[in-house]
């Protein structure tokens, strides 16, 4: 007798190849509008796409790997920077600095504020302007979703990353699992060499305030079982160990061998759009109230190992 | 030269004593709005409440304890049988069953589905009627958000909890920390013996179709940092082993001196009032830009060591 929650399918759930995706094939769905689990059974090769290796990172910590996809279109000149940070072996050996409950873990050089001390960013900028929005264009198609946004005009998902906007701007939204750039007091302080992601509820304010840089695709678990830290924000205090960041790189720069080979949906697709509507309007048995509503930090953008 | 995030006061900052707190006083405040940290630091003790310990529940975990307000206003007949499942010590000794990344943690009888070895439920009922939402009325007055919700037509904060709603309806919302008993597949096969807590972003599409019992007023990092469950729908599975539940008791049933004292804001207040408009157009210097808007479940509703 014990109780569910209903069904949730997470990236691990999908990684894990639970069975919980029954093997529905798209000649065989009846009528009725499928749930979550059936439309991802029945996608064909098609609906998923391999990212970007020189855009994807890998942030290897001592417990496993977490895996970003970067977000270019976004945020070019931090991309850019970022990669050349981690070309150079920058991070490999900094630390997490960070671990605030519902809210952010943080990572980068603990001797930042330490002229003497502080590790060189070689060629990479140390400061750059703002990419905190774009100009709408049609390079950044959105899938809008039906039911409004809070904190803006429209919100919905514009190549693989939850985006917001507001007449002809368009901005990525902090959800769950989004990495930005941390900065101080203004606008072009910051420059991709402390990052953070996003392990609480979204806290959209943020937007536009911060420039984010991309999506944690994998290994979201790696970072939200940190210990807290017991500092002000967040921040780790000694006697508390730091945790080591034993390397960032590419996974262009990482041997094949290496590399974790997945998949993301497409978000560009008539599925995409299906599955948002199966998440909208719920029709899993366990669901008595099936909503009818969805907001953009539910919308699931799946990821998965490659078949 | 170490990037900063933008304050976010959270429970943990507050019981620290970090200091975020500089001391102004209500007469001394300056025309400008001032930012949550400033209106805390001029909060006068009426401001705050004791949660009544009749109706606070200690669960303490090998790691230490979660203090959980229950919500008899909402989910009258759960709170009573849960408070008849504590005092009888139905949870101690009982099992973490379910870690699920940006989802839930959920603990109950590892049993529960061997009617040979479960545990007995006592005094406690079997199953009980959903209380999934309320007819409103004036012992629920409800301090309203200005700016909408994307799943229900009103939302806002009534005695403590985050609630939305619609017409003549009033229903507590799955925000994070929120907890709620798990069910089967029958809106009346709850019982509170099993139980989960929101550890992500808020999973509104659970609000009415499970009955929300309460909120974790303390100690969400020793839920949140539980090593992720590798089966379905993020249950443990074997070798890995099931956190152990010390004890679920009420704090009326606990010796004072190993009760935690704390308080927790009055949200019936003017300062509460303010508090929102201070998260919601953002005055710190960091912020560039103020957003000027509100999410429900972005709404903090502070909690302190008692003075």
């Amino acid at each position: 007798m014990r109780r569910l929650l209903p069904l949730a399918l997470t990236v691990s759930a999908l990684l894990a190849g639970t069975g919980l995706c029954p093997a529905v094939r798209a000649e065989d769905a009846p009528a009725k509008p499928l749930g979550m689990a059936e439309l991802l059974a029945a996608s064909k090769p098609d609906d998923w796409r391999t990212p970007d290796p020189s855009n994807t990172l890998y942030l290897d910590l001592p417990s496993g790997r977490v895996v970003i996809e970067l977000a270019p279109d976004y945020a070019p000149a931090h991309v850019a920077n970022i990669k050349t940070l981690a070309k150079a072996h920058y991070f490999d050996g900094l630390s997490v600095l960070r671990v605030q409950e519902n809210y952010v873990v943080q990572w980068g050089d603990p001797n930042a504020e330490d002229e003497a001390k502080r590790k060189s960013l070689g060629d990479a900028e140390s400061k750059l302007d703002a990419e905190f929005q774009r100009q709408r264009s049609a390079e950044l198609p959105v899938v809008k979703l039906p039911d409004g946004d809070v904190y803006a005009e429209f919100a919905g998902v514009s190549k693989g990353f939850p985006v917001a906007g507001k007449s002809d701007k368009i901005w990525l939204a902090h959800c769950y699992g989004m990495v930005g750039a941390g900065r101080g007091d203004t606008a072009d302080s910051g420059n991709g060499a402390e990052l953070y992601v996003v392990i609480g509820h979204a806290p959209r304010h943020l937007d536009r305030n911060v420039t984010l840089v991309g999506r944690v695709l994998l290994g979201m678990e790696h970072l939200t079982t940190l210990q807290r830290g017991t500092g002000p924000l967040g921040f780790i205090e000694a006697p508390a160990p730091m945790t080591a960041i034993k390397s960032i790189r590419s996974a262009a720069d990482t041997p094949k061998s290496e590399r974790t080979a997945i998949e993301v949906l497409r978000t560009d697709t008539p599925l995409f759009e299906q599955l948002i509507e199966a998440r909208r309007t719920r029709r899993e048995s366990w669901f008595l109230e099936p909503t009818g509503r969805i907001e953009l930090c539910n919308v699931p953008i799946p990821v998965r190992l490659k078949p």
